[in-house]
């Protein structure tokens, strides 16, 4: 029962993203503010473009940027993306299943209600809300006050 | 997200026992039936007896047995027995922690309320609900209906 890296650093670089709004975010710099590859942040992020979560500005001052409102993406819509697979046991697979209790045990079911209970949670919290103590995290990731807009400025005197 | 093969077959034990109430049952028969080895299935067992889950019965028609009544055993009990952990993220353990968002992060709180909500569910289920279908349970685990008194096939002819 522990996310993914994936996970984990998806959830991190849409906070960062949101923070940093209406700014573009470089890559480089979510790496480095988290201490992790610049490859594996690309391989992280692809999905998440291409899911419309996240979206990118080319060119030389270009970066990423969120794909849709900070209030609009839940926890659940990236977690989805990134753990590789929600099958709490073989049961919750296709094909041939090798446990002999397939077809009258009662687990598979109590397995997916909790499950579904877990998601119901986290389809509650939204990137805004985990974004909003937006003035301390902006300093923990190293992010200025200096390149914010006076309209932010007051925004993030929270 | 994935039980690990301790809570899997942990669960799968206790389900046996329950349907093999009052007999005791042989970790050789429980292996058998689930195919796997005796010496998981013990090592697996161990945490079970030292909780009160399951008890052992020495001697030469000896076995396991559960410990207290199936329906006071939830799937909860189980699972916080044989996960590893429940640390969603490195946020969750003690000690230095790298993540330069902690202490102005909230995803800590979402995910350890999305982890309540879903031990809150498998703390709704017992042993007792899991081994409802006693019947097709007892023909799936090769257990024969000859070794049952006449009050337990009664029961099972559900």
């Amino acid at each position: 029962m522990r996310l993914t890296r994936q996970s984990n650093y998806a959830i991190r670089t849409l906070i960062y993203c949101a923070v940093n709004d209406p700014g573009l975010s470089r890559v480089a710099d979510i790496a480095r503010a988290h201490a992790i590859s610049e490859l594996f942040l690309f391989k992280l992020i692809k999905p998440l473009v291409e899911s419309g979560l996240l979206e990118t500005v080319r060119g030389r001052r270009g970066g990423i940027r969120l794909g849709r409102p900070a209030d609009e993406i839940t926890l659940l819509d990236t977690i989805r993306l990134t753990e590789e697979s929600f099958s709490m046991a073989e049961c919750f697979e296709d094909g041939d299943i090798a446990c002999p209790l397939a077809g009258s045990c009662d687990v598979n079911a109590a397995l997916r209600e909790a499950l579904g209970a877990f998601f119901n949670v986290l389809e509650g919290y939204t990137i805004a809300d985990l974004a909003s103590k937006r003035r301390s995290l902006r300093e923990r990731l190293g992010l200025s006050f200096e390149e914010m807009e006076p309209v932010l400025i007051a925004q993030a005197a929270n």
